[in-house]
């Protein structure tokens, strides 16, 4: 028992996307069934795309940007209705009762959470993402949209957002804090917006000065090329906190100098090559190298929250179907400020 | 104007140490003469008495683990009295006035503070350690021994403790918390201890089994061999908080592998060579990688009286002045449980 509904899916590893239809299930008492309006375009969707990062599931419709309005909701749901503006991120399932999942970071959980694209439900399906217009997922892992985010700018939210917010607040981002953004990019430019929202003094590492204006509009007071050897000198010992959003190799060292006593270095971007260090470089001076995964639902809604009160959304350029795979290229090309998103409207159009 | 003292000293980097005699500063209004009757051997001093450590100052009277009394004290000196039982760590000043040295951490002040020994003071003399009979520090950088620690075991708090303390306590060692301590060696010791008496589960992670009973005497529940690599499966996930006490490369993301997600390794010995880590060891469980250098003078009080509350002292091996270089030899081979302490009174005897 299922319904028909139009998505864009990669048929196999690297072939170019192709609008194509897919069954989703039919509604269970817990399940919300939601009319996508806007769907993000993350890099990993294009990673798992290509089949960059191992075994993955063909054929593929990415996304876990999602942003739409309720259609329908199963029995047993009470926290949403049909007409509530929700959103879906990275995960559509959980196993609910381990510690993590208890904790509220179901990406943590045991069982291994359920990706919302190429992952396997608990049922057995694979599941397909959100560059689809209509997708079925439990109530836990929907989010509200708060009123005066509009769908287009809050689908990015669902994974750029929370990821960079996340770090930020765990590791103290707020007043009297200077926090670096390295990376001015889909997560870089949420990252800057965020820290600024909660009060640090915002700087942009970015290779080159190229953007320079956008990072002091997005909310930043500073901004340095990388490439500029003389930026690890004059920064020296500045930063609390810097959040790494490049997946590229960095010299760590040089980074970790940046921080003054005490600081944390968090990356939420992994290049596939290991990363060297020296041990003295966190010893003296107390420092840290961490790492943060997206986050769980409920600091996800608190994301959300925030966004809206502080009046946040991403910056988009809006897509049709019929551009995806120019957008993929341009994606990979890092020529995109900041997020693509699909106009899921014009899927099956 | 200064008084003779006698000493061991290194005359050049990697000769034998010999015993000489070296100048006291005559007493400032703040500073303290102290009687050392105790100074312990930390593997520090061997790689600087070598030269290891680049550059350094010959003749090199090491020692940064010195216990004894107050034989005088300066017209300004209202904290101590002649006869009080005091202890020197590894630094003796700080300019005070920097944002590190008022928040309590003269260990990071921003003019560098000053080594107890192979270091220079602000008036430009070099420092000699507490390889001696005699020493006069600042004040500010005494701490009181508390009765109930006998001078010989307290020596090597005043490194080896607040070297493992401070992490201890800065990552939150406590009941509920499993803790792990990699390297079973002066620090290592003195980390199962500190841990277990913080109330935490402690595992000690050690190349063999060779020390197992001493370490579950020190206070872990239990011991893992790391050469047998089934111990990196069966601890998989298992610690909130892993002590590196270890100087040599340690295969970072196997060890990652043993924490729980928003765990942390702290480092507290540093290799020579840089180590290597994959970024998603770190994403994957919002973990940490951290460094922590010794502790600020109010902090290795705060050691000291925890000590005294609990009982805890270094495990020791009581040496004459005659044996230093022997004890050289084997804390280099690893063959000492768990520290040698020069008793002072055989020196110039």
């Amino acid at each position: 028992m299922s319904t028909t509904t139009h998505a864009i899916a990669a048929p196999g590893p690297g072939a170019p996307l192709e609008q194509t239809t897919i069954q989703r299930r039919d509604l269970r008492p817990d399940d919300v069934l939601i009319d996508i309006a806007y769907a993000g375009i993350c890099h990993s969707d294009i990673h798992q795309a290509r089949g960059e990062w191992g075994e993955a599931i063909f054929p593929m419709v990415p996304g876990h940007e999602i942003a739409g309005t309720v259609a329908a909701v199963g029995s047993a749901v009470t926290d949403y209705r049909v007409g509530d503006r929700v959103g879906v991120g990275c995960m559509v399932d959980s196993c609910g009762e381990c510690e993590y999942c208890r904790a509220d970071t179901e990406q943590f959980c045991v069982k291994g959470n359920v990706q919302t694209y190429n992952g396997v439900g608990f049922d057995g399906e694979n599941t397909y993402g959100g560059y689809s217009k209509q997708v079925v997922v439990r109530d836990a892992f929907v989010c509200g949209i708060p009123d005066g985010i509009g769908l287009d700018v809050a689908a990015p939210l669902l994974c750029a957002g929370i990821t960079t917010y996340s770090p930020l607040r765990q590791w103290g981002a707020g007043p009297g804090k200077k926090v670096a953004v390295v990376g001015l990019g889909g997560l870089g430019h949420m990252a800057v917006k965020l820290a600024a929202a909660m009060g640090a003094e915002v700087t942009v590492l970015s290779q080159s000065l190229k953007k320079q204006e956008d990072g002091k509009r997005l909310g930043a007071t500073e901004y340095y090329a990388t490439a500029d050897e003389t930026t690890f000198d004059v920064l020296r010992g500045r930063f609390d906190l810097i959040l790494n959003t490049v997946s590229a190799q960095i010299p760590v060292d040089a980074y970790l100098g940046l921080l003054r006593v005490g600081g944390a270095m968090v990356n939420v971007g992994a290049p596939g090559e290991p990363l060297s260090y020296n041990a003295f470089s966190l010893i003296a001076g107390n420092k840290a190298l961490a790492g943060s995964m997206i986050g769980g639902i409920a600091e996800t809604q608190e994301m959300l929250n925030f966004c809206a009160e502080h009046g946040i959304g991403s910056d988009i350029e809006t897509i049709s179907a019929a551009d995806v795979n120019t957008a993929y290229e341009r994606v990979a090309a890092s020529d995109v400020r900041y997020r693509f998103v699909i106009d899921t409207a014009t899927i099956g159009a």
